[in-house]
């Protein structure tokens, strides 16, 4: 396409997928170094200049990642993009809050059912540490977002399935008023069930680990849609 | 952070954010205009060049699209990245393949139930022109794989939820053995699933949306796991 072309895109695009290719081929894990820019470009017959423009792309797609001064290495960001939903040009609104709570209910339910059947002794540990580090958190009347999606994520990955793994944290991070809201009140039910769902699947209970996420979430939603007297 | 500094990336990103800005205050909608280079580096106290960088990451996060000779505009792509969900990075296998049905088979009964209690009228008409198109096309023994993906956009926009609107194509387009396995026996059932989706949502009725979504899809993930000895 044209509008491709004035971007000076193919070339830069199709050495970007040769690279991942390599990735790939080799098995490069998150963490590992990458051959440097003129192995590359030899390797790939282009110059380096094309090399230097695909790398920026794979670092802009968080495929690849630039420590200055010792390399390039591969991601930890397992190429999953910043925004990946275009979220950030939607209005960052009530309604928007509604929308994502509306997939996690539909989503989330079903993972953690998954993950009690399927979860790793490994999983379910890792899970359990969460839990107990989130409660903390809270009790301690810390901020606890970040580790609050760390704990859903756990649940994703123990569902054995990289989709809903992927998916869980760009879900949970796509809006700020997502966990703004989740404070005061909810701190107390965010405790109480994020303790049933781990509980339930530490005895791989597939009904009781998706009923304490349902009751998790219509819980946020409830207070979403009418924030009580005491909140802010 | 150091690695960012590297990319050249802090003010290029901060400009990035700051056009966002400017597309949402002004309301601008895709294949709209933005101003030019040169109005935009005034009115944002930079150089060209940093605007011309912050355009062409825009480009790349597909919020923009510059077409040679007649300017920028904003992007039917709504700002979603091409490989939202990384999945470039995993192998294409049947395994992945299974994964993201198991993922479309949590999602998307959930999004035709939604869908029955809140599509208007256009949504439906809309819905039900595309499930002829698409039968027209297996009829024809056509490649009907974009087509398909379209019905089940439509679905979720009829559900009308602006983030399932987006997962659902996102997970579709994800794998393309997904689709390369919908062949032979599949492509009946696919019209006669289509078809009773179509009727279920045009009568309102969410039951009936919902397990007609499940019949299909789990009529995908039995062929995926089995297939017949007529296909190969």
């Amino acid at each position: 396409m044209r509008e491709e072309h004035a971007a000076g895109k193919p070339l830069t695009a199709t050495v970007e997928e040769r690279i991942i290719q390599i990735i790939k081929e080799g098995d490069l894990q998150p963490g590992d170094r990458l051959e440097n820019e003129h192995d590359l470009a030899r390797r790939l017959g282009v110059g380096r200049g094309t090399v230097r423009e695909a790398i920026k792309g794979l670092v802009s797609r968080n495929v690849l990642t630039v420590r200055q001064g010792s390399g390039t290495f591969v991601s930890h960001r397992h190429g999953v993009p910043n925004d990946p939903l275009g979220l950030t040009l939607l209005k960052q609104d009530r309604q928007l809050a509604l929308e994502l709570l509306e997939v996690r209910l539909i989503l989330e339910p079903e993972i953690a059912a998954l993950a009690a059947t399927r979860a790793t002794d490994g999983d379910l540990r890792r899970i359990v540490s969460q839990c107990d580090r989130v409660e903390k958190l809270i009790l301690a009347e810390e901020e606890y977002q970040q580790e609050d999606v760390e704990f859903h994520r756990r649940i994703a990955q123990a569902s054995r399935n990289r989709v809903t793994s992927t998916l869980v944290p760009v879900i949970h991070s796509s809006s700020s008023l997502n966990i703004d809201l989740t404070h005061n009140e909810l701190r107390e039910n965010t405790v109480r069930y994020h303790r049933a769902l781990a509980e339930a699947l530490r005895r791989r209970d597939p009904l009781g680990a998706r009923y304490a996420m349902v009751q998790h979430l219509a819980e946020n939603r409830r207070y979403i849609l009418a924030p009580g007297p005491g909140d802010k």
